[in-house]
């Protein structure tokens, strides 16, 4: 009570408060992991009956998590540490996030020498989740989560009928609450802005908006001449258990290590990583379909070594989190179609495939196999889309999500939208809503601006795989050798490692040697799938 | 701050201050679940490396539930609602509890009417737990955790080397500290007392000692003229996937149902109840003895009906918790002892049990089966030794720990104490403190009156059984047939679904028609085993 701001502390009183700090978000990381455990044994072991209650669990612990991260102690503290670094120019954050191709995006700020450059880029990164948290008001986060609680039996129920009315009102409602946070948070030129920043921290649509445009410009010509793959599905009744005896084998070999991890079912695969000794996947096992489990392991996989390469030396600041979703989805997605459908990850897993499911391979020639495994068929589900239309769907729903929240379509004209766009991107005849603009979870949860990273990831894993394979030599051939060491190493050290020190075009930048281009993904296509079949 | 306690507060203020406290009691239970989920998960599903940052995670989780239950705002609120309600006359608390053959425990305290006699009981409960867990400093409740946990390792060393010398330091510490927690909490006559009220709450060494005494003095005779078994025991190399199929069936036969609990692998079997709609418990499958997951199954699904019996209603208060380790206990043995190792009980399963493991049981004859399963013989290890035996393992435990407490035992003196006892009591030689007193984990985690719990549960169980006997008329026949819904139903209703809400001997004065008598173990063994072999 007897200093004021203005006062200059001594290093040691900063130090013990940037400590505290460090304590609190301890403590906070430990109450997340409680309550991301709770849901992953929701998904996973939780009997029937046990469900209700699990879900009041969760709500309390996130409560508190809220309560203690927006409370007027840990305010003063960050608030304080904030001041101390600079505020004046770390205020508006994303400037010196996006500052790309510097070192530290951070470094403009000039941090008192007292703080090192770790301290410094905990206290903004600290800083700009508290201030965005802080925005919502309490009823206002409440009554968000209840509606789009309250609106996933009514979308189950919608896709069921194929029945886009019966959706549509909670749609509006969440629609309205959307534009409520933008509002909140606020932004500048489209209160979509507001949105996307929430799931890629620092971008707008000024960055997606050109990137998006140069995809859609390659991908609809590309597609529209492609040979359209007409090889039935490979038939066959595959034991769950083998599956999952294979895709363990399998992941082993890519190096996922069963000391630090788990693989078990769920109905939707997810990743949870508890910390770098901790990081779980599921799959699921359809007894008709063996390339579900394999290829959704795999994706898993990716973000797995993410979470694992995570620095366990900052354990709880955000130099041991991942970055955002797109820099997440980048690490699925290369593990899962740049290694995962190519000729050398199956040279070295087909023979091991055929030893475990006779039928129907044992039959099936590699040069067959492998052409099966990359069919390009323009479809109408996202997620079991190529990994070439696959871009498609997402720009598909940012263009619409986009001009919903802006307001120049309505819901009401959603499906008739929806289902011009898939003609002319894709070209086929959505043939009901439950199979077009139904199709996804996102929208019920509440998810407005979540969908454009998945492209991200998808761009970002073509660049890094292309500077992969420049950076190490052998490539392709160690992966037929089994040999996953170099490329986990690759990227442990250019991105995981990081945390949230750099922002993604920093990190990026630093990784491949250029800012994000779109380019290598079309170059990534045109050299697989160019010539009107696959070759790697 | 303008009222004073000495006003009469209106009934409104109080029904809303109770229902604020039955609000942060079911924060609380939410808080403990989570906690319990990560106990469970790290026993179960836990992957090697991530153990250590998990004892941190559940090390954060019980300082919040202690910090939230100690906190001045909890204190003014439970405290104000027990003045309210009488605290002149409840403020002793044991007396009140222990008034047996009262319908409710608390009726002598003559409730305001404005409270219900479960609002009363609640408060009552919690008043208990509140001003027990107050009195001890937060620096102790540091230390001690610290200490226990730090004694593991030694103890494990120890036990391995056989050297009592090696854990002997640590046990001072964790005595002294012990005596140091007993002048906390206060106690009459023997420090000891105020330990076992922490385990078995109010109960003291004047109830157990003529207990055991009487126990005692029935048991040595017997078992010196027992027939000493030497069948060997049925060899077999027992899978465990069918060890657990076989469990899982005979745990569907008793009613458990899968929809409300789980069975998973630990090395020590535990059960763990987060609500009555999710119980979980837990075997292991010893290849060459299945006996011991067939067991400790039937023992843990013991507790689990208990657990599952809880009221839903009166979730995250006392009136939805069980009453006592003595009561809890009760339930797993009459499941494991009276029912499990049964004529009628086996009648049903054997001939599964023949069908799952031909090997060894297709030529092996029901009665040889069943003698061999009731074999009687004195043994040294007390998780291993017979029904008839296992009371005098833990009266020896209790006679040592009450001297070492009271200071009549030196710590040094405990191999000769305890190697002299089990000669007396038991008749057999201790070849080395592994099997003699190092054998059992609970004194290097500081428990000092938990064992005692133990033969409580094993004499409540024989007087429950014999009621049940009493009330069901065709209990054995049911039990032959596979009908379980009376006795589980008997038990639910006498036991279980009342929660904290009586004191251990009203409990049973209601269930039985009288206090605890020892008269129904030693009848009941007297009959199984007295002829000098087994009969049911």
């Amino acid at each position: 009570m007897t200093g004021s701001d203005s006062q200059q502390p001594d290093q040691p009183i900063m130090q013990k408060r940037y400590q505290e700090l460090r304590e609190k978000l301890i403590e906070l990381t430990h109450l997340s992991s409680a309550t991301a455990l709770l849901h992953w044994d929701l998904e996973t072991y939780m009997p029937k009956d046990g469900a209700a209650r699990r879900g009041q669990t969760i709500s309390v612990l996130s409560a508190l998590c809220h309560e203690k991260f927006t409370s007027p102690e840990f305010e003063k503290l960050i608030t304080e540490l904030h001041e101390k670094m600079g505020s004046e120019k770390m205020g508006s954050g994303s400037a010196e996030k996006m500052g790309s191709g510097t070192d530290f995006a951070g470094a403009k700020t000039e941090p008192d020498p007292i703080f090192s450059e770790e301290m410094a880029c905990v206290v903004r990164e600290v800083w700009r989740d508290f201030t965005r948290e802080k925005k919502l008001p309490k009823a206002f986060v409440a009554e968000f989560a209840q509606v789009t609680s309250d609106a996933h039996a009514p979308w189950v129920e919608a896709r069921a009928k194929s029945d886009f009315s019966i959706f549509s009102p909670w749609l509006k409602k969440i629609i309205e609450l959307n534009r409520q946070k933008a509002e909140y948070y606020g932004y500048e030129v489209s209160p979509y802005n507001a949105l996307l920043d929430g799931f890629e921290q620092d971008t707008t649509i000024e960055d997606f908006d050109p990137i998006f445009e140069e995809v859609k410009g390659f991908l609809v010509p590309f597609i529209a001449k492609m040979w359209s793959g007409t090889d039935p599905i490979f038939a066959g009744d595959f034991d769950p258990a083998a599956q999952e005896a294979f895709c363990k084998e399998m992941l082993a070999h890519m190096g996922f290590s069963f000391d630090r991890g788990r693989l078990d079912q769920t109905t939707h695969p997810f990743t949870q990583g508890f910390h770098a000794g901790d990081v779980r996947i599921t799959t699921r096992y359809d007894r008709d379909n063996v390339f579900f489990s394999i290829g959704s392991s795999i994706h898993e996989a990716g973000h797995a070594f993410y979470d694992l390469g995570l620095s366990a030396e900052h354990f709880g600041t955000p130099l041991g989190e991942s970055l955002s979703l797109g820099i997440h989805e980048s690490q699925s997605r290369l593990w899962e179609n740049h290694v995962g459908k190519g000729k050398s990850f199956w040279t070295l897993m087909y023979p091991r495939l055929q030893k475990a499911f006779p039928k129907p391979f044992a039959d099936i020639p590699f040069e067959q196999f492998y052409r099966h495994l990359n069919r390009v068929t323009p479809s109408l589900i996202r997620t079991e889309s190529d990994e070439v239309t696959y871009n498609l769907h997402i720009i598909i729903r940012y263009e619409i999500e986009r001009e919903i929240i802006e307001g120049t379509v309505a819901v009401d004209d959603i499906p008739a939208v929806w289902n011009q766009k898939v003609k002319t991107y894709l070209g086929i005849d959505v043939p009901d809503d439950a199979r077009g603009c139904l199709q996804d979870v996102h929208w019920s949860c509440g998810y407005f601006g979540y969908f454009p990273t998945y492209c991200l990831g998808n761009l970002y894993a073509a660049q890094l795989y292309a500077a992969a394979e420049r950076d190490i030599l052998n490539l392709e051939e160690e992966i037929a050798q089994g040999s996953f060491d170099h490329l986990r190493e690759w990227l442990r050290t250019r991105i995981h490692v990081h945390g949230r020190k750099y922002a993604q075009d920093a990190l990026i930048m630093n990784a491949t040697g250029e800012k994000l281009n779109p380019r290598h993904f079309a170059e990534y296509v045109q050299k697989k799938f160019g010539s009107g079949g696959t070759e790697s």
